[in-house]
């Protein structure tokens, strides 16, 4: 994101901070922020974007409130948003404040896996944004709209219910076919020697980091243990197919399926 | 697998039967195959390469083996590969054949589909490769040398299990997790606004063909079973871990599964 502020923004100043001092030093020689700051430098700045695991921003969002200045602007990227928004509701500077989920990233983290023009034609999921004090609502929609992003309101509860589907449960998907695959394969040379390109792309999420992802199955335990048990169900019933020989049955579920087809084609075009 | 043949064999010529004449005409138009032929065309040609649904190949394999010349290779690219070699043991030309699986391919089927060096650095499992007479074996792997096949010689059962791990699995852990999102988000619009490109990864093999797929896990039956139960074991683990907040467990899972990572980068330095 930083990178692309910049590149639309030349006379930007970056300030970053991160509670790992080597991102910082990263950050600052890769030129991907101008300074290393504190959380107390909030106080001076017109924008705060808040990119932290979702449990810390619980805590790490309150506090830049507690010292903005009146008419800074902060928004947080975190993948749930129902808990972040409740946190917030009774701040005096919750005005300050725009929730935002811009559906974009890679399943790389760090510094390093900065990317340029990552933003460009992803959607951006801003919640309750008549609790943000209108001129600041303007600054945030100028940036969402230099990065490329379409934005979409909806309501924080709404967001972390789709989101679920949607993101939450392809990494748990991923992660559990990483277990099932390395538990049984011990023989690695074996996986290397035999899985194709469509293993790769089913496990790619399994690279996620946990940091960043067991706090998103926290804030969304609900949500995301409904589309386990979906998930668990479908899997369940299509191995009792099998089991009694509906080949038939087997080839519906999986034409059915395949007009996601058709879905996917709309993010497809969506991303390009 | 034309396309790459003649790529590098320009005197070649390549005749083409399918079940379904459509694909043939598709096939000549797009200059994919030389000219139409029938089954019975197997007994004048030099190599017979067979692909089509594995349980097809178990009646057409036989019936082409039935009237090959001597000299006559025959080669299958199927995805199961126990039950195939069983069907032909006792064939009287048995030695005219060979099992093989070539770990490539896209969730996309049929003429169109066809991508030129679809092969190149992937690798090809050889099954059973003794009772193929030696100079067929040498045809074959000239033809898999000029492809950018590399070999790997496996016992059939255990080519079915392991693929049953590294590729089955993966589809229908993909196919069920469209279908769950599917159901969930009767509005497609929630989906493509929502589905970010982890969401396309994970749920890319749905888009492949049930006409294909069906008769693969019908063939390995067994082993996939086996595999979805453990995938569904370690699904219903997860759940049980969020169900219990026992996040740090959770996080754990995670970490492990991280050095899929490393795997992973084992097959992408191979396909590139």
């Amino acid at each position: 994101m930083a990178i692309d502020i910049k590149a639309s923004n030349k006379d930007v100043v970056i300030l970053g901070y991160d509670a790992d001092g080597q991102h910082m030093d990263t950050a600052l020689s890769l030129g991907l922020i101008d300074q290393k700051a504190t959380l107390e430098d909030a106080a001076s700045v017109d924008v705060v974007i808040i990119a932290v695991p979702v449990n810390a921003s619980l805590k790490v969002i309150p506090r830049v409130l507690d010292i903005v200045k009146d008419d800074t602007l902060v928004f947080d990227v975190g993948s749930t948003k129902a808990n972040i928004c409740k946190v917030v509701s009774e701040h005096p500077n919750r005005r300050n404040f725009l929730a935002a989920h811009p559906i974009a990233g890679t399943e790389y983290s760090g510094p390093e896996a900065a990317i340029k023009g990552l933003y460009n034609g992803k959607t951006n999921i801003v919640c309750e944004v008549e609790k943000t004090a209108f001129k600041l609502q303007e600054r945030a929609m100028e940036i969402f709209h230099d990065l490329g992003l379409r934005i979409r309101y909806m309501e924080p509860k709404a967001h972390d219910r789709h989101i679920a589907y949607v993101s939450h449960l392809s990494h748990i998907s991923s992660f559990m076919l990483g277990k099932t695959v390395i538990e049984k394969e011990k023989n690695e040379r074996d996986i290397f020697d035999m899985a194709g390109s469509g293993f790769e792309s089913t496990v790619r999420l399994a690279k996620s980091s946990p940091a960043m992802w067991s706090p998103i199955f926290e804030q969304n335990k609900q949500n995301v243990i409904e589309t386990l048990e979906e998930y668990i169900g479908n899997l369940q019933n299509f191995k009792e197919l099998m089991e009694s020989n509906d080949f038939e049955a087997i080839y519906k579920e999986m034409e059915d399926t395949n007009r996601i087809k058709e879905i996917l084609k709309g993010i497809t075009i969506k991303s390009s």
